[in-house]
């Protein structure tokens, strides 16, 4: 195996930061390197912005439910999906501007190719990263704090910084229900696949003091009922379509 | 700047490749790197169907819009948003299973970073990669070929294999358009940066015998007209929510 893979398979989100400050060359240096990730017919649909102001930081923090990294970490980022570009481009060159789901969909996979570029780049310099779902909490607040203009749809935070210590990583799925050969597999054998990985996760949660959970127990708590139900609608008054 | 950081700027889309088949063993290792990917929660929203029968990788390269690299390349993949899981666990114990753009986002997020992160396990061991998304261009016809069940998204292709050759890299958006500081710029800002950059492209595409063409060109022609314009109806016959 060689050292990429390894540095792949060292990864573990990283919660705890030291209190020093991501310098600026290593961020410009990182993007730039994350930039290469492939994108959709050249359209780079994306955006990172660095928030730096330690006020907007901790209402930040408490918007993404009280997660104190993100005030914390080296560097706080907010990955968006980001046609705002596109759309002056089109105006500059007398265009109609048309977005759909497709438009959406290439804008939120462009960013995430970006983002784990990204990810992979600061970790190999030893740095530890948390990717931030939670601010998608509440959209509408993220966006009038930042004073995001339409078109430019955050997605997701990233937390960069020198962690204070390197948790484990994490057992994933078996190889075999990830990787499909041929015809996805029965729903029989997906239970099989599951009931293996929830002993897995049983053990896995056990040794580090949380017994009694498993996988198959918080995905089913997870999607129970509908979370963050205010998406469709902010991403659309910001100027995405999701429909066509 | 490490050896990741050149990997990673010295990526180009590869679309001639040898007729060397991918060895099972190398793709095992790479997808069990690349699942050690972040994941919303744990929550693993994703599958890699890999397709070997020729007559299906041909006719996947005629739906994908005569991509001759789909039947030719060393392997290719379907990478898929994958909520299938989440349904049979939440049946397993007895909860009902709500998906919403929140679950639907957090699939094609969580499969998108794991296919980069697959792309550099790949590259870091000199193979050729290229997405494919003319995969979206009619999802019936796909879903039908692969005969895949619902709550199985298919996102797009990847294309694996050894280079015939390795194209330069291609330059991107300047550091300064995509890394923000502070507030979004003004329009003009953005303006100027991307007049910067046409003159940028503009000379790649002329020294590649293409003159004519830049980036707010393309971008304009690209966004001019809905494209793919079943995919929010596919997807939600096969089970997704792109409301709420």
């Amino acid at each position: 195996m060689n050292d990429t893979h390894e540095l792949l398979r060292r990864h573990a989100s990283v919660r705890a930061f030291r209190p020093v400050e991501l310098a600026d060359e290593r961020v410009r240096e990182a993007v730039a390197s994350a930039q290469m990730a492939s994108t959709s017919s050249h359209v780079q649909a994306y955006s990172l912005l660095r928030v730096r102001d330690p006020n907007e930081r901790r209402r930040l923090a408490e918007l993404c439910g009280g997660q104190a990294q993100v005030a914390e970490a080296g560097a706080f980022f907010v990955v968006c999906a980001d046609q705002r570009r596109h759309r002056l481009a089109a105006e500059l060159r007398e265009r109609p501007y048309v977005p759909n789901l497709e438009t959406f969909l290439v804008a939120v996979i462009d960013a995430s190719l970006f983002a784990q570029n990204l990810v992979v780049a600061f970790e190999s310099e030893g740095l530890g990263v948390c990717y931030i779902g939670g601010l998608r909490n509440d959209l509408d607040a993220v966006a009038e704090l930042l004073e995001l203009p339409h078109d430019v749809f955050p997605l997701y935070g990233l937390c960069v910084g020198e962690p204070v210590e390197r948790p484990d990583a994490k057992p994933r799925l078996p190889v075999e229900a990830v990787l499909i050969e041929g015809r996805y597999p029965s729903d029989e054998a997906v239970r099989a696949l599951l009931a293996e990985y929830d002993g897995v996760m049983s053990s896995y949660y056990e040794s580090r003091g949380r017994p009694g959970r498993d996988w198959s127990g918080g995905v089913a708590a997870k999607f129970r009922e509908a979370r963050r139900s205010h998406l469709a609608s902010f991403y659309r008054r910001r100027g995405a379509e999701l429909d066509g």
